[in-house]
């Protein structure tokens, strides 16, 4: 037990521990790692250790560069800080109240990638998008089918996302006109952070996944369907989503989600080796996403198809390297149902069944004003529950 | 005139002066700029101005983020160290043989965007792709169709290509493979590097191209035709395209190009306003593209339909921003011509027509050991032709 006085539930409690970066006032962005509603200046409670120099930097990505040795020392001592009285008053001086301090991107984004890995989502997106034709193509049971989105846009939660504009062509329409998107929409994803790179034409094996991940975040991949649905074809989507990409403050480190680690779902097909599941890496995080505070979905992330350990053997197999700092995110979390279903699109199918709000309001797509917030918890040891911090994002007119 | 002692058809005269990064023995990697077979410290040549400490970097970085005024401030000044007499002594010991030094990626890789810009190209791979059904997609003459690459596997020219293993599935087989790519391919083309970056949420005017691009450079974009067959539906290339990026060692500025300017070729829609050219930005580069020290194919970059102002404008009008070091690139330069098209793909189209090298051997796509290089001239200032600089790589065996 932590000598923090948290409550029995909290989230964020000593099985999480999860990092991020913040600042105080006018200070610098420095890494923390947040326990109940504050942030534990890293450089300052571990020091007088030199590694802990890493910490006194505005990214994570000197630490995560470390290695995985190093990020278990560091978790073990900050569980050593944080439940041995007798470091409570070296360590207490470095606490600093959520509330009084503003986070920011936690990582230096190398690659982002986005992947497809939820059946639920594709099929759904399938029958939309391309409706005479099977929902999902021959390909998608064999390999995670990915493809590279926009790093230089993705942004801390809280970042307005202005309305894009851009070219859309309606069916009946002769022409593209140009305009504010008609039918901006979010997708619920969990994110992956890579933490150890890898060499260029050496693939990472399936069963290194822990070796390179450092951990896990939320991700709201903003998505413009009218903008995507007429350029997408055939290179793949590219303004519908390069506009802007959110991420959740906090990385739940991998270690931290042993818990929640459960087999994946029984596969259609055999697998060819290198994305033989050697281990459970699915995981049940459970997903929550709100509109202007109303809960509109829950996605349940243990029904994925692919697991992220598949994704980063499927994406290293070419020989690509990863670099520290590399993002890759699931896809739209989708379960089976209609209340979780991880984005508009599903959720309205395709505006065409709009969702009451409790205002009395009713949406098929996002409109100027509203605000998105996506949560998520996983069990975490000794029966605990870990939070993932929100990723958050108000809807501005598009300029 | 300069004061070195240049053969008057050089490539890589006073009207050229492209920028790059280069070491010398175990000497940390720095800033320098060609002129004839020698290279320029810029940091030593341009000291004492302070701001000439930009050039002891291992990246043209922190020179391009200083915007348009200084890149020709400085283009200006060398002019003058370099053709003034009363200068020679003072530079001349700062310049080193070519042959003296390693070149290094010029540039620290932002987002890396492929277009898809030549007509030919897509007509040619749109037949071979989709054979029942229009080349070109009916998007592609409204907008310049473009897709996120892998910025992490951006290599500088001479690093060898690992053939890149992954799943590829023939009509006619049931289940897909894995191995060795069978389809190795090249893809010669033009890259254009952002120096001044823009703001999240404001698209860039096509008017305001050359202040945002620092540079041109030539991009071979390494491409498995298989794997890329198999897996780019629904959501564009990836594992094709993602093992190995190809950069030429030398940027050549914009302003080196005003000679090269054309008119790009006449369109068959009214585009929307946001991409009429009120400038000439088609450029009149002629590529060449050698396979073991043998031209295969010569590709006329004026033939383009869309030109890489539109490109940035495109890339940008959703309010996605650019950062220095983004790269884009144009996609395949392929001209009208059988002996014009710039990827093996085309040139044996399909694997169908293999093409006869001086050697007596053939080739459809690559085979281990095959050496590519790609290069390229412009017209120049004064009547003079510029270089720029070859981009090569050698075909290693699959691990």
């Amino acid at each position: 037990m932590t000598w923090l006085d948290l409550p029995a539930d909290t989230l964020f409690g000593i099985t999480n521990l999860p990092y991020g970066v913040y600042s105080h006032g006018s200070e610098a962005p420095r890494c923390g790692v947040r326990i109940g509603d504050h942030v534990l200046d890293l450089a300052a409670a571990l020091a007088p250790d030199p590694a802990a120099e890493a910490f006194a930097a505005p990214t994570l990505n000197a630490f995560m560069a470390q290695g995985r040795d190093r990020w278990s020392a560091v978790r073990a001592r900050l569980v050593e800080l944080l439940t041995d009285e007798a470091h409570r008053a070296a360590v207490e001086p470095h606490l600093r109240p959520l509330a009084e301090v503003r986070p920011h991107l936690p990582f230096e984004v190398g690659d982002y990638v986005d992947f497809y890995a939820s059946e639920h989502h594709a099929s759904n997106i399938g029958r939309m998008f391309r409706p005479n034709t099977d929902p999902l193509t021959p390909n998608w049971k064999h390999l995670p089918i990915g493809y590279h989105g926009r790093s230089g846009t993705v942004v801390p939660s809280g970042t307005p996302i202005v309305r894009p504009r851009g070219q859309r062509k309606a069916p009946d329409e002769t022409f593209p006109t140009f305009g504010p998107s008609r039918r901006l929409d979010i997708e619920a994803e969990v994110g992956f952070v890579v933490g150890t790179p890898s060499a260029l034409g050496e693939p990472v094996s399936i069963d290194a996944f822990p070796d390179h991940v450092f951990g896990v975040c939320l991700v709201n991949d903003w998505s413009s369907r009218d903008l995507q649905a007429w350029e997408y074809v055939p290179l793949g989507p590219f303004l519908g989503k390069s506009f802007a990409t959110s991420v959740s403050p906090w990385i739940v480190p991998l270690e931290a989600l042993e818990a929640a680690r459960i087999a994946p779902p029984p596969r259609d097909h055999t697998l060819l080796p290198y994305l033989s599941d050697t281990d459970n890496w699915a995981l049940d995080l459970s997903l929550e996403v709100r509109v202007n505070d109303q809960v509109v979905s829950r996605p349940p992330f243990s029904t994925m198809y692919w697991t992220p350990a598949q994704m980063l053997a499927h994406m290293t197999v070419n020989g690509a390297s990863v670099r520290t700092g590399d993002l890759y995110a699931s896809g739209t979390v989708s379960g089976p149902e209609r209340d979780q279903r991880g984005c508009l699109m599903e959720l309205s199918w395709g505006g065409r069944e709009p969702l009451k709000l409790d205002d009395g309001s009713v949406r098929t797509f996002l409109e100027d004003g509203d605000e998105v917030t996506i949560t998520a918890v996983a069990p975490g040891a000794n029966g605990t529950r870990l939070g993932f911090g929100e990723v958050t994002g108000t809807v501005l007119p598009a300029r």
